[in-house]
């Protein structure tokens, strides 16, 4: 088995200002290779600490992937020490200065020393393309390990690992493969689910090579398999054959798997069936409004959203009963019922789903504290609410009341 | 200056299946108690690799802080490896069983007995309490090197970190300060940016040990400040200063600073000056209502948001004109003009504003490529519409085009 080191470079990220996304990305794309990260590291923009760190994991590790500071700016300094690392100098790089020339003329913006600059390489890498930004990536092999750079912006990041990095790893190591599967649940408990499912070594027969780990969220657990094996087919059918006992023991909480979101799940149920929705939001604010459409093609089913925040905005645009807020509160079964009711009519949609809640900090009472909420559904056959009590967080609050607006609206059209 | 390493426990993390967000949080809470973060590690769920992280961490740094798999299932085994650690067994921890037992009576759940596994605390630690989950946290000190082992459970960890392990550390290890200010500017490129400013020594006089990072986003780069120094007041003062001199060269682009978000900005200036705002939202679908109402409190000046997808629905809510549909195609100039002024008049608030654009992947023509976006704006004195072409990524695109809008929105009332 091939391991590999992850390590990212950047100041921000060692003072915690920014959120280490590439890490989880390369990590996934290297597993497709079949390549186990072993460790990942995170070092600040100091030289001799880059230095040292390259050299340690490069001596301990088949393949180190390294992003960040390769910016245009005096504060990255990756280049600089990928060259110290290697013992290299600088060499004109034409086709990395033809790049940031198109990128310029594009954009319609000025170009400047400092970004003509970043067509200089180290002397004797590999460029990997950037077709996306101005900083060329370096691949190095020295003595049957490899090390690939590239920036630190993650969108550029992810075409050059797509495009380059892992098509280079797959040819480079064939062999060994790790196979994953997350099975995504909601609305359960961690340990609920766990005892659920019973003994783990019935899910996981311990012959058999497979790991099972639990991951709670705030939007549900997900159960991840992974299989380690020298076969392909035989990782895919030991983890199908686990999935298919797992789905036996908690088939009422899994909406999907892998990447799937549940506005993914339910927008090819909604295509399937040919059906639309439209949404009116009061605690959620848009957020499920926003999720929803984050679908590619999801203007096919999506017709509609109301973000109803006043009880001026769901009388006049919901037609929600004046004397309805009156008499039982803004946030109420019965609110909550008119709202996904009155979505619905407005649209002349399939569905209505609508959230009606206390997101707080501000806003509770006696009888109605932060977190409770609301979850309308409505249908051609009629509508319900459905009342949560969630914990405090209004940001946490806000992503558990859309999604269990989400998985009222997929049990609905699924029939569970 | 105390040093610090945080080690983040999880086959989740290696794997890329989560995104490591307590890394930054723990950052930035030691970075406050003046004590540097020189490293960042990720391992594995497994003991040996667990074990010999621990002691070489411990070994170079002043502070550890661990977090993951202290969860009551099998695939948890972080306090078997701080026991071996630290050479140490379990003991019960009555405090934590009692409270175990109480979140379980507040969720109205049925106890189990792996939860109350949960209870038994390493030999000889001090318990850091979490009142939110089941898991207790440990704190060890060893020959002056400290460790504190905490959940991964991000809400839990922040908890314990603010109230327990934070405010031990600032009373363990007084002294030096390190200080961050980050300058947040959005509309502008970074090396745009740093060719606004100038020479980066007269931002940063070399003689004050201060340094300026770049740190570009989709939605703005940001500008981050650090001084460190033995004297709070004087860091402080070089911060300021270096502010000042920032702002003189590129207030026009800067909305805010440190962890301010743009909509929180603006919800101030709302508040202050007693004004509202409704939202019409086509390409953006509902994300930008979602950013506004993640404020506490914007109640206040939120009055509601459309959701337009269809054009039926453009037409019926916002009463956009079918013919400007027909003549004009529904991602133009006058529609967002249209749109954000049928939200101001429905909604009777002193401003509306409004997106209507390509998100991509499909819906393009010759003339209007995925990533045309017009933003509209509209007050008591008229409407306007400003239109935007952005990279591609169809949650990108959306990103950016709500934070154009807010922007639009900022720099209108504050007359820039």
């Amino acid at each position: 088995m091939r391991t590999a080191e992850i390590v990212t470079v950047g100041d921000e990220l060692l003072i915690g200002q920014v959120i280490n996304t590439n890490q989880a990305f390369i990590a996934q794309r290297l597993n497709e290779c079949g390549i186990v990260v072993s460790g990942m590291t995170t070092v600040g923009d100091r030289l001799p600490e880059m230095i040292e760190t390259f050299r340690t994991a490069l001596a301990r590790r088949d393949v180190v992937i390294v992003t960040g500071g390769l910016g245009p700016t005096h504060d990255d300094v990756t280049r600089a020490a990928i060259c110290e690392t290697f013992g290299v100098g600088l060499v004109h790089h034409q086709p990395s200065l033809e790049n940031i020339e198109r990128l310029f003329a594009k954009r319609g913006q000025r170009m400047i020393q400092i970004n003509r600059d970043q067509a200089m390489v180290p002397e004797g890498c590999t460029v990997i393309p950037n077709v996306l930004g101005t900083a060329p990536g370096y691949l190095f092999e020295r003595e049957g390990h490899l090390m690939a750079v590239m920036p630190g912006v993650p969108y550029e990041m992810q075409a050059m690992m797509r495009e380059t990095v892992a098509p280079f790893l797959t040819r480079r190591f064939p062999g060994q493969v790790v196979r994953h599967r997350t099975i995504k649940t909601t609305g359960i408990a961690e340990s609920m689910l766990a005892d659920q499912l019973g003994p783990i070594d019935e899910i996981i027969p311990p012959s058999e090579q497979l790991t099972l780990a639990f991951l709670p969220s705030p939007t549900g657990v997900r159960l991840r398999l992974t299989a380690i094996s020298a076969n392909a087919s035989l990782a895919e059918a030991r983890i199908a054959a686990a999935e298919a006992r797992i789905r036996a023991k908690a088939s009422a909480h899994i909406y999907g798997v892998d990447d799937e979101d549940l506005e993914e799940v339910l927008g090819k149920m909604l295509v399937e069936r040919g059906c639309t929705v439209a949404v009116a939001e009061s605690c959620t604010g848009g957020l499920i409004a926003d999720r929803l459409t984050n679908v590619p093609g999801s203007s096919a089913y999506v017709d509609r959203a109301y973000v109803t925040y006043s009880n001026s905005a769901k009388i006049a645009d919901l037609g929600v009963p004046h004397e309805l807020i009156v008499q039982h509160g803004a946030v109420s079964e019965e609110v909550a019922i008119a709202m996904a009711v009155g979505a619905r009519r407005n649209a002349g949609t399939t569905f209505g789903i609508s959230t009606t809640g206390i997101a707080g900090p501000g806003g509770a009472t006696e009888s109605k504290p932060v977190g409770l909420v609301y979850v309308g559904y409505a249908d051609a056959h009629g509508a319900l609410a459905v009342k949560f009590t969630f914990a405090e967080g209004r940001r946490r609050i806000k992503e558990r009341a859309a999604q269990a607006a989400l998985e009222l609206l997929r049990k609905k059209i699924s029939g569970t």
